[in-house]
């Protein structure tokens, strides 16, 4: 057994916090493409995007030379809730892989909403607030985005309409259990609440609804409510990315008070906001020259970064969205049934995309049984039982060790846990 | 708005963590009785336990003289992964209530059993494996017990066989589904696997099972392995409120470490394993003279210290087990259909019984309505989902507030919060 010198799970204090966010495109050398717009093609502005989203929110979207981003006082007294999270030695994974590596873990799940996404629900909601909003809206596929807004909407008195897509709806009736306690209206999409969602049923009677859809009829109620309410995104978008810097920040900060630097940094790839936020001060060193390793890791049956293209494409299915530069796999793209929910995007943040096509970053795909079975070693190692989603990144950090048992080199891996599978069992019972 | 000058979330260092257990009944003027046995209603010695439960949990059982008990190195090894668990300041709730009084909660759910069960199955699990058990058994209701025990199990590589009622095993897939991906056998209760089994699947065909027989079926499974195996239990007895004083040691370092001191500890009381946990040290404090008030909570449908008799009986409705001196309401007492699964017990710990009895500890009850209004509020108060069980002591922490609020009191009020309710949000949907 190593000897264990730095303790298995380390909390920097609250003084410790980060109170800037990181705005990774400050230091980007080539900028990510704007967003455009379908018909003309022309960059979008402010007051193009204003109906849609909350202002400050746009000012971050838009903002791609400021570095740090000071956290509203109302939002750290929010994180401190939940955060700092902590970050983790996997002392047991290592034993059990028999590696020289030493692997580290930042465990984002520790929070109601199981995962990463309240870094970003919670400036959000409070962004709302201040514009003097009476509400927002938003879509919601596996149920971590809605919950987690709908944890920050409790907070900042927001009132939160989530469509969430209907076949999730039905399938994890307990994720909208959560949703409503909080006091969130969830309407099962497509429905009978917009315009978009009665043609969708009159053209598709019967139909489970799509992440797709459901993201046209929350824009639609924002759209159509007269200004009191906005639409709010869970991740893809560049402000997302910013929120969720959080995480790499506090990763960084933790290492440092170990003594430790990471020689790769694995996250797991759908829209890109968990793996954009753990790798925000890890790109600004590698551009600054230090040797340092990025990976995404998304799964084989949604392949964006390794099999797609790098275009502009819709956010959407239903293409009412603005066109995005990114790694896609085409707006019509529907993955084959996977249980890794969060990740089954078309495409891939623009900021993660520029990243991989300016080779600054390597991605590779792996299979769900690989993931699963990764999954039921690491829960068994490390008490954590860990979402499908999050999965994806400890079945590369598992590879990354194994290639240290054959070379002898003790490299140091830091991977981002974002979020628990106490909501996933089904998927666990179908790969048992 | 209160000036926040303590953390909202404070985690001890990893060497800040106690290392012995506290056995409070070695402060204790008048110990608890000792078991009997049903026949000859003799005090059962080492050799009569000895078939049924590992030897070192024998030992502790039965130790009414030592306090302080190191922790195994290997079992602080584990408790590393998941505790310290934080001491959590209510500022927000707090806030909501405009209480003068100071709200903390000792937060047990952040790990994936959800609930303080874990204390006690990792050293049950050690101890097995220690005596060179093949394997233990176990029965659940609400799933979190037996959820803690496979995780433990699969670290302290141990089979493990948990008798689940059969009604909670229908209604709660996903409980199961987790004890299996950690490695648990689970066996739907009254099953065809023991001879008491049978006998009741054929007196009672069609019944959805019970505690009472979940805990037959596991005690006969382990009797009969032939040595191989030993029973476990979760909670009532001596050497579990042992292992769960690490919830107070805790909590009582964690607020000396903030200069405070707590004028009121309240726990919720089914068996007694959280409550006796978190009062530990406090009792010990007590009973040197100290002005600390500890307080019970349980649920008015099954009020075993609020309504019961202080008399021996059956630990189970089967009367297979020995007879124990402790409130009750009888061992046939069937409670009302509740959501609080895990405060449905007829009985309570001697410990607590005793401590009641002596008027060192007082106890309230509270409606199942008044629990999940307190619950609602509080998470969204504090962001998380509080499990029914827990919800109770947070009803009374807010009476407490409540209080104070009338008569200017700035009281420090401490309350454990044993665990999450993700796996009860059914519940939550009736009370919504």
């Amino acid at each position: 057994m190593k000897t264990r010198t730095v303790p298995s799970r380390l909390y920097l204090t609250e003084k410790q916090m980060p109170e800037k966010w990181m705005n990774v495109r400050a230091v980007m050398k080539n900028k990510p493409a704007p967003m455009i717009h379908p018909g003309t093609r022309e960059p979008l502005d402010f007051s193009g995007i204003e109906p849609v989203f909350c202002q400050e929110v746009i000012r971050q979207e838009l903002d791609n030379d400021t570095l740090y981003v000071p956290i509203p006082s109302e939002v750290l007294r929010y994180y401190r809730m939940f955060r700092p999270s902590p970050l983790c030695r996997a002392y047991e994974l290592e034993e059990a892989l028999g590696t020289p590596a030493k692997i580290y873990y930042k465990f984002e799940g520790n929070n109601t909403s199981g995962s990463h996404k309240l870094n970003s629900a919670a400036p959000q909601a409070y962004y709302a607030k201040q514009q003097g909003l009476s509400g927002i809206t938003t879509e919601t596929g596996a149920g971590q985005w809605g919950t987690a807004l709908s944890m920050a909407c409790a907070h900042f008195k927001l009132d939160l309409t989530v469509f969430m897509v209907k076949v999730s709806a039905e399938q994890k009736p307990y994720r909208k259990a959560v949703m409503e306690t909080y006091g969130a209206t969830v309407i099962p999409s497509p429905s009978a609440t917009t315009d978009i969602g009665k043609k969708i049923l009159s053209d598709h009677p019967g139909t489970g609804g799509s992440l797709g859809c459901a993201i046209s009829e929350a824009v639609e109620v924002a759209i159509k409510s007269g200004g009191a309410m906005r639409y709010t995104l869970g991740s893809v978008l560049n402000h997302v990315l910013l929120h969720q810097s959080v995480i790499g920040l506090e990763s960084k900060a933790a290492m440092e008070a170990l003594g430790e630097y990471p020689d790769v940094v694995i996250g797991c790839a759908g829209g890109g906001s968990n793996l954009g936020g753990i790798i925000a001060p890890f790109v600004a060193d590698k551009l600054s020259g230090k040797n340092v390793r990025l990976l995404a890791v998304e799964p084989a049956s949604c392949p964006s970064l390794t099999k797609g293209k790098f275009e502009y494409d819709f956010g959407d299915t239903g293409c009412i969205t603005p066109m995005i530069k990114m790694y896609t796999l085409g707006y019509d793209f529907i993955p084959p049934p996977d249980h890794a929910g969060g990740l089954r995007y078309h495409g891939m943040s623009p900021i993660i995309s520029k990243l991989y096509e300016d080779k600054l970053m390597d991605a590779i795909a792996v299979t769900e049984k690989e993931v699963f079975d990764a999954a039921k070693l690491f829960a068994k190692c490390e008490t954590i039982l860990p979402a499908p989603e999050s999965a994806h990144a400890i079945r590369a950090a598992i590879f990354e060790a194994e290639k240290c048992k054959v070379t002898g080199e003790a490299k140091t891996i830091l991977f981002g846990l974002s979020g628990t599978g106490y909501f996933d069992l089904a998927a666990y019972t179908k790969n048992a």
